[in-house]
């Protein structure tokens, strides 16, 4: 069959030969569906431990006959060999290893796994439960949100990429907290709603469909792993970081993450200048669309692509405003970002490969 | 908890005569659906303008053969003749008029309208944009939440049945305002979640399937209707009323309300004797469950049922809690609450016709 | 049909002992939705091998505090003890020896696996590859579809509860099938749907929510077990049994299943003449519902019902007919059907329990 | 923002102008999201009659900042002087017109309507129950599936694309049906299933997603429109055509068709020919996917996508087949399809800006 590139003329530059590790989840099958559109890209491998063998057909039926390579155990020294940049979409602990390794052998990575991004080892070790055995790398790692560290991404060997709560959380809060707007203090309350994918493609029961179908429930209420991840990223907008009040609840869909943000400000702050800060922020963003004040983002107007759409209500009298932000989890929130950072560090344009609509309905 | 069969008692009294008037609709459906399992009640009218002449199967399909009356156009004279008892199930402002009728004409009525649930007509009038044209009758209305106003409810002639989300957020905050451990002029975020089905029965595009399905939104920022039945109440509750922030989301299920609830307490509260409080203040009640400590509620848990699951998490140190609720919005959202208090006017045992468990999976 | 209140009788009989074996699965959860409110059952005992120990509700949030029994282990001789009757619902093979077992010691047991549906050991044989180890039992079994065999059932010791697709197919081609009607040696194509929950409570890969989600598939394409049981139950009603094609699909769904069968009649059929066949075989049915002619059945009509809605279109120059009939796979195709037969097997109205109407929406 | 085409390097050839005549239904909506990432062309104009001189992102939030063009009301000679090929998007009746005019000005049209898919405008007239004004026109128009029409489509001034469901039952049949392989005289039984966009965008009560959701019935049985069209192009693919018994019927999800065919073949068939047979008729396909032996389509599996998946299943001693086939009902069963057709008619490569992999989950 035909699997030419969309417009894939004429380019002198030779493909960049990527590959992606931990390729049978559904970030690792989300970026094999981008790169495989991607013009400046080749799959050069795929790697699983499980299914070392199979053809990604068998494993994605959506991707048959669509990537040429078949499944290989991960062996950084051939992955080194065969590609220029690797994604690593592998569990946490597990990821660590295999960005060191394939770092070491001068491959340029991004990190899908939260292995890379915290500044401090020691919060990766309360959090995750294992003391990070590579600090000297880590310190070097980028935090992969390309809005905020768009300059240093591009320069990194090693980009970790953010998880999908931090996005859509960080996205909406970024340009009311870094223009200082907060009041000093005041608990920023983030009430995210995520889709089931967020949950990865292992079957267990809380996501058998039967039993997540009309179901609606929070969980890890005041200890999920993002919100250290969240507190890092505000701490470096504001000079100091407001509290963190993080609940995730699982919804009945496949994909999407739904942020709705309370905090309060210093001064009373209109809609309209609420909204001039927001439009003044992301107006060069290729990825970020803040809506009309008061309207509310949907889940579905983003669903399959890489925009965060951003809404902003205001209570002046209170001084409180309600934040509102849509991603889908895997693609802004894991692959998409990814390549968008791929794109960065490759100096290609932000959004080559990326720029395909949302797709409703 | 009273766990008696429904119906193991033998009656020697004559069934109580019920008619539902705006039959037609979600809530009006669902009482029918709960009413023909009920052992004291004989269903003896439903009304319907749009559908009048109609078989109640005709417009249910899940009826067919349940019901033997047929749907009539509402004439109150007539309704009073055949009935004790009435629900109105009609839009707003139209339930005020027939509510009226039917009281003056000797019938006791559960309004499931929002019509006869304010106190104050003036704050009915700034959220709803018609005046109270029933005043006199509106101060004689009890708000029909039973765990708070059973005693009032019982001698009522017209009980303002409560709005879905005011239900799940009232529950979940009434132990803690009642004993009054808030800190005072701290703010109460109510983030809210609800099926569609608490859009009502009217297709229109936002509910139409393929475009709620994998969507999730805010609505009616700052401004949803509920908001000040939530205040008023818990104004009741409390000395001083907190500010209530109030934000619902539509979520592709078809029913269920999930509320979230940040508030903050006055002195340090440790989990235990948060729980504590809640299991006491809970401990008669035949449909409100406390759950263990952290532990969410899930709206699959309730599902087609009169409960309320209501979880407590608590953060001792910043005196920060985070109160969970789920309900069947049109059950103990609606119609089961409705029945609630029809039981408690009528002196029948109050969970009567409504101990069938909740649906799962 | 009979609309009489659950258990508006009042009773001086004890109540019935009934145990559930094998109580942690769809099946076992429904059968306690359904029991709790049964006028004349006591819940003696559930069993659960993984699950010994724990209460009912840490396994189904939903029946929390409303099934005092803790789950215990099977053991057959203390659940004869304490149950009269006992619901088996087992993994096919499990069952087997359990439902000996407590027969053996003078129990009546409903078997909710298909170890007991079988009138010939070798059909059970070559469709669950081992050998029936009680053919003596087997062939005093029931197959328990009250429609069919209401009288054998009331004197049965076993009966052998029929699966889900069988349940919805047969009830759709019994009166075509008994009058006669059908050409001879033509096939009867059954194309059936079926939501998830029919698949069980076991999590894996093809029911996990997102790959559930917006799928459609067939499965098991001309080698599904409810294929012999539908030629096994069509031979007893005809002559000659017609060669059946099967094809089963899932759908993303929770309940339900809808089954759409094509077959040819002997002789031109007008619509008023297939009707009236259909509404005379039915008409003393508490459970089946006749539509109108060329009306489609609605899983959604008889969701959490024991309802079969079945619909009859035709095309009388082609000799052709299209039925189609609809259930709740957990209810009719399941623990509902188990309940109507336990009430035949005890002598009490054949829909006690039983009368709660559909859930809609 | 960049807006650039994926892979938008140097063509010398000006881009092509296409107008989008019906803008805001989802077959509409579904162009302009394939369109904006096609290669080599421009929109140039895009139309409405009830949302002239609204932005596009207004009727689909999803396409917000993605097409420049606001929607205006439909003037042939305007959209004729602006755009080298018109996709008309347009009510059946409201097409006819539509197309006649466009290609009266000289320009090619592929049209979404079923208004140019048949031969004989008796047919037309007789399922859509107005005459056709322009048989002449009519009769030059190619029924657009390239499959089987590719030569004829390249030269078409108009096409008539095909429906969803013909798309999937023909190329599921085709194979057999060319090669003469099906007993004469013997039914086709075509059960299809479609999610809900297949309805469209008009909102109403059997979509009203309450309704829909665990929702599933047939429609239209035995006199959907699809049916002649599905017997139209049998009838050119065999001698005889065979007569077809067609049954759609409504599934809870938003996108796909799953076709499950019922056809009996005359003379015994083994499983590894009929294989054969498929993978020749499909080998230079690329939109086509043949499944091993068996094995079922999966919706999931060409979400998003132009493929259809086919599977085959035989019984060999019945000499019956069961064939099965999946699609995007909006993608190959409409937008897709119609992109495909135009590249066909410009001479581009066939899957240009259709590369994009299915998305999944």
């Amino acid at each position: 069959m035909d699997r030419s590139k969309t417009g894939a003329t004429a380019t002198k530059t030779p493909a960049l030969r990527v590959a992606v590790v931990g390729a049978t989840g559904y970030t690792g099958g989300e970026l094999l569906r981008l790169l495989v559109t991607h013009p400046r890209v080749t799959i050069a491998a795929v790697t699983s431990e499980q299914s070392a063998g199979k053809s990604l057909g068998e494993v994605f039926p959506s991707l048959a006959r669509l990537v040429d390579q078949p499944l290989v155990a991960f062996d950084p020294e051939k992955i080194a060999a065969r590609a220029d940049l690797v994604f690593v979409a592998l569990p946490s602990g597990s990821a660590m290893q295999a960005v060191a390794s394939l770092v070491g052998l001068g491959r340029r990575v991004v990190d899908l796994s939260p292995d890379y991004r915290f500044v401090d080892p020691a919060t990766y070790q309360r959090w995750y439960a294992v003391p990070h055995r590579y600090p000297t790398l880590l310190a070097k790692a980028v935090y992969g949100l390309p809005e905020l560290h768009r300059r240093r991404i591009a320069r990194a060997r090693v980009v970790g990429n953010p998880g999908c709560y931090p996005t859509a959380a960080l996205l909406a809060l970024a340009p009311l907290v870094k223009k200082g707007l907060m009041r000093p203090g005041a608990a920023v309350i983030i009430d995210a709603k995520s889709g089931i994918s967020g949950a990865g493609r292992g079957a267990s029961l809380p996501y058998h469909f039967p039993e997540a179908n009309e179901g609606l429930m929070a969980y890890k209420v005041g200890h999920h792993r993002h919100q250290p991840e969240i507190s890092q990223e505000l701490a470096r907008l504001a000079n100091v970081a407001p509290p963190v009040v993080f609940t995730p609840h699982l919804v009945p869909m496949t994909r999407g993450i739904f942020c709705t943000i309370y905090a309060e400000t210093a001064a009373a702050l209109t809609p309209e200048r609420a909204l001039a800060i927001y439009r003044g922020f992301y107006k060069d963003e290729p990825f970020v669309r803040v809506l009309e004040e008061g309207e509310s983002p949907q889940t579905k107007a983003v669903w399959g692509s890489n925009y965060c759409d951003v809404g902003v209500a205001v209570d002046p009298e209170a001084k409180r405003v309600v934040l509102m932000s849509a991603i889908d989890n895997l693609v802004k929130g894991a692959a998409g970002q990814a390549i968008q950072n791929m794109n960065l560090m490759c100096g290609y344009p932000e959004s080559l490969g990326l720029t395909a609509p949302p797709v409703f309905p």
